[in-house]
């Protein structure tokens, strides 16, 4: 199998930045041997965290996804802010819902676009809840965060009702997690 | 169930530009009533083909994902030229595989990135294969494509080897979709 890189990278150039992403500009001979350019977004590494109570619900967070510009259910999680992966969901986690989980372990890390971003999204699965019952999220950008079934996250995939591709992601993860701890 | 836009949007620009992509930047006021800016990736709406043949195999290509500048195995699939989605998943499909199929269902829209791409990914399910022979794709950009076993993708997705979060996505919509065959 091929590991050879079929483009070539001529010069590249930031076009465009804010405190959250970047966007590179990148001239390039492209594996046709034709000369272009390619854009992509720069972000921060990211986390998606499957939180697991003792029934084996999962906990969804019914949010507002600006790009979208409508509320949607997703898993928690955010961007990290430089600080290694498993501090970023413990964090994450705790700020947005006020669950504190006593067991993680990793799932999977991911790319989360594969023509547009260079953003890799890490899934850790979270158990042996306890919960402060504070968080420092506002109810202004949660409106809902609740437990559901398995069968029930199913359900509100097949209806559109989850459509967010990163969750869908870490539901995938989860629910091959599950498999394994009865197989 | 909330359906209000806690964001304000007080103007919005386009600050970078190319034929495939676009980058917005909305001054805004927050939820929490802070004014601040939101930047996003504007990019076509985009189709991921599930192709299954008669075992209940799924085809996946291998090919250069130039964000991660790395080989990685994704379902065929690619970016909207503004045609209808089943009209390019199909040329999509052919393009990249030579692979017609007469059957078609949409298995889910999703959503490729809740906080910076306002971009729709749809998921088709395509059935009753034959294949031409012939693609306009060149082996400079796909390098391996075959059909895998359920059992064998995830494999792969455990292993690290389909670490595409679209891929993902598209794979968990195609395995529940075969689970409600035979249940």
């Amino acid at each position: 199998m091929r590991t050879d890189n079929p483009w070539i990278i001529k010069s590249t150039k930031i076009v465009y930045e804010n405190p959250w992403m970047r966007v590179r500009e990148d001239e390039v001979i492209t594996p046709l041997g034709t000369e272009g350019i390619y854009g992509l977004l720069e972000s921060k590494d990211s986390v998606m965290v499957a939180v697991l109570n003792d029934r084996n619900e999962l906990y969804v967070i019914r949010t507002f996804a600006y790009p979208a510009q409508s509320w949607n259910w997703e898993l928690p999680g955010g961007n990290t802010d430089g600080e290694d992966i498993a501090a970023a969901s413990k964090r994450e986690l705790e700020e947005e819902t006020g669950i504190i989980a006593s067991s993680w372990e990793l799932l999977g890390k991911t790319r989360v676009c594969n023509g547009f971003m260079t953003e890799r999204m890490a899934v850790y699965l979270a158990q042996d809840l306890s919960f402060t019952g504070k968080k420092e999220v506002s109810n202004e950008q949660i409106d809902e965060a609740r437990f559901f079934s398995m069968k029930q996250i199913d359900s509100m995939i097949a209806s559109g009702e989850i459509n967010d591709g990163q969750s869908i992601t870490g539901i995938y993860l989860v629910q091959k997690w599950l498999e394994r701890q009865t197989s």
